[in-house]
C-alpha cells in the first residue's frame, strides 16, 4: 500500500457512471495503490468548469475526465497544465474507433447519453417491475417478466433483480419457502426460471447475523420476532434440508440453478444477462 | 439513420459494466448510427475466447473488449484479426494512464473489480436499505440515512434511491402527503434532505396513466381502488395544490429542491451526489 492515497478527480458531463464504471474496472488492477475519488458531475458550460478546475487546484491530482464537448475539453487541459496535473479522457479513444467504424463523425454534444430514450424508459419500467415483484408480490401477474429468480430467504434474489433492472431487464423474484406450494403463475411461466443457492454453511452465517439485528432491542428490531419464532431459521440442519429442498425443486422443474456463495450481485446478473443472450454458452455453470 | 444497425460484440472478463457504460455514452455521439450490441460476459478462459470468436465469425461487427489478461487480449485480437473486425480495448488507455501516475505497473489479472471489497459490500448494504426505507417505512430509524428524499406521490424517489445505493449511498425515501404529520425522525434528521418536485401537468399525465393501469380489470388492477377513490389523487386542482404544500414545506426546512420534469433519475442522483460531495457548489439549483 502506497503511503498515502492518490486523489483522483473524475469530471463528467453527465451523471458520471462511464467514469465510476472504468474507474472501478481500473482501480482494481492496482492493488497496491489506493485511490481518493473526487466526482464533478453535470459539468456542462465553462463556469462549471472554472469550479472544478478551483477544486483540482485545492487538492492536486491526476484527472479523469468524460468530456465530449471540444470547447470544455480544452478548457479543463489548459487548466490542468497550469496546475501541473494530467489529465485523461476515458471515452476519446472509444469515440475514434466508433467513428472509424462508421464513417460517422461523432456529435460531441454534452450528456446527449441521458435523453429520455427508449432504452432509458425500459430501465425505470424494469426498475418499476422489480418493486412490484419484490420477495413474491404479484405471482399472479409475471406475463412481464423476462426472467424470475428462485431461491430461499438471502440468496441475494433482490439486489440481483436490480442490477438485472438497471441493464434493462425485467426480472420477478419468489422465494422459495418449504412444504408451501410455489405460485401458480411460476408453474407455467414460459420464460427462463433461475434458481440461486448458497453454500449452507454461508447461508447460516448471513440468517445468523440478520437474525441478531431483528430481534428486540436491536437497530432492526422487527414485531413480533423473538429468539424462539426465529430458531428454524438459523438451525444448521433445517438450512441444510432447505437448500437441499430448493435444489431438487430446480432440478425437477430443469431450472439452471447458480451458486452465489462465491460470487458478486454483479456476477450473478452478467451470468444471468448470458443465459438471456446466449443460452448460457460462454460459460459453464458450476455444480452446485 | 443508416440503412442498418452495426453490430457490435462487448467482451467483458467480468460483468460487462464498464462496457455498457462507456458504450451508453459514446453511443449517444452517433444519432445517426445505430447499433445493436451483443454481450460477452465473464470472458476468463481460452475455451471462453473461442466460443465469443465463434459468436463474433457467426455475425460480424466490430469489437470492444476490457479483457485485461494479456493472454486473452492476444488471443482476441489474433482472432479478430483473422475474422477482418477490428477490436478496441476501452481500459487499456486508462490502465496505461495509472500506470504513469501512480508509478505502480497494473496487474491485468481478470476481473479483480470483482473482489466483494468494501465498496461492494457498501453498495449491497445501501440497497438492502433502499428496500428497507423505501417509500416512508420504518421512519424512525433514519440515523443510518446519508439522504433522505421527500416528494409527493410519484416523483421518482425509489428509482433516484437505487441509483444512489449502486454509488454506495444510503438513501431513505419519505413520501410527502398534504395534511399528514411528517414523521418525527425527518424532522430532526441532521443530515442531507432533499425535495423532488415536478411539473403539474407532467404529474398529472404520470398519475393518469398509472390509475389507468390500476383499475378493476386493468393489468395493475389494486384492491379496493375505483373511479371515484382515485380522484383527489388525479384532480388538476388538487395536484397543483400537493406540489405546492410540498414546495412550501421544503423552503420552510430550508430543504433544496430538485424538480425532476426534465431530468432523468440518473441525473438527479448525479446531483445530489454533488450535493453531498461539495454542497452543490459546481451546479446552479434550477429555480422549482
Amino acid at each position: 500500500m502506497s503511503e498515502q492515497p492518490i486523489i483522483l478527480h473524475l469530471v463528467s458531463e453527465a451523471t458520471g457512471q462511464a467514469l465510476e464504471a472504468v474507474m472501478r474496472a481500473c482501480g482494481a488492477q492496482f492493488q497496491d495503490a489506493e485511490f481518493s475519488l473526487r466526482n464533478w458531475n453535470l459539468v456542462r458550460t465553462r463556469v462549471q468548469v472554472g469550479r472544478v478546475l478551483a477544486g483540482i487546484s485545492h487538492e492536486p491530482g491526476p484527472v479523469l475526465s468524460s468530456l465530449t464537448s471540444p470547447e470544455l475539453q480544452t478548457m479543463l487541459r489548459v487548466g490542468c497544465a497550469r496546475l501541473g496535473v494530467q489529465v485523461k479522457n476515458i471515452l476519446d479513444g472509444t469515440i475514434h474507433f466508433l467513428e472509424q467504424q462508421t464513417g460517422i463523425p461523432a456529435e460531441r454534444h454534452p450528456g446527449g447519453q441521458y435523453v429520455m430514450d427508449e432504452s432509458y424508459r425500459r430501465r425505470i419500467d424494469a426498475m418499476q417491475y422489480v418493486i412490484a415483484h419484490d420477495d413474491g408480490q404479484k405471482t399472479t401477474d409475471l406475463t412481464r417478466a423476462e426472467v424470475v429468480l428462485v431461491g430461499v430467504s438471502r440468496t441475494s434474489k433482490t439486489p440481483t433483480c436490480f442490477y438485472l433492472a438497471n441493464r434493462g431487464i425485467r426480472a420477478a423474484n419468489i422465494p422459495l419457502v418449504p412444504h408451501a406450494p410455489l405460485p401458480a403463475g411460476l408453474e407455467h411461466f414460459p420464460g427462463l426460471v433461475v434458481g440461486l443457492t448458497i453454500d449452507a454453511h454461508t447461508l447460516l452465517e448471513i440468517r445468523r447475523s440478520r437474525v441478531g439485528m431483528m430481534l428486540p432491542g436491536r437497530s432492526m428490531a422487527a414485531p413480533g420476532m423473538s429468539e424462539t419464532s426465529v430458531k428454524p431459521y438459523i438451525d444448521p440442519v433445517n438450512v441444510q434440508e432447505e437448500l437441499q429442498w430448493a435444489r431438487r425443486l430446480c432440478t425437477r422443474h430443469k431450472w439452471p440453478v447458480i451458486n452465489v456463495t462465491h460470487r458478486s450481485v454483479e456476477e450473478t446478473a452478467a451470468a444471468i444477462i448470458d443465459m438471456l443472450e446466449h443460452d448460457g454458452t460462454t460459460r459453464i455453470l458450476p455444480a452446485m
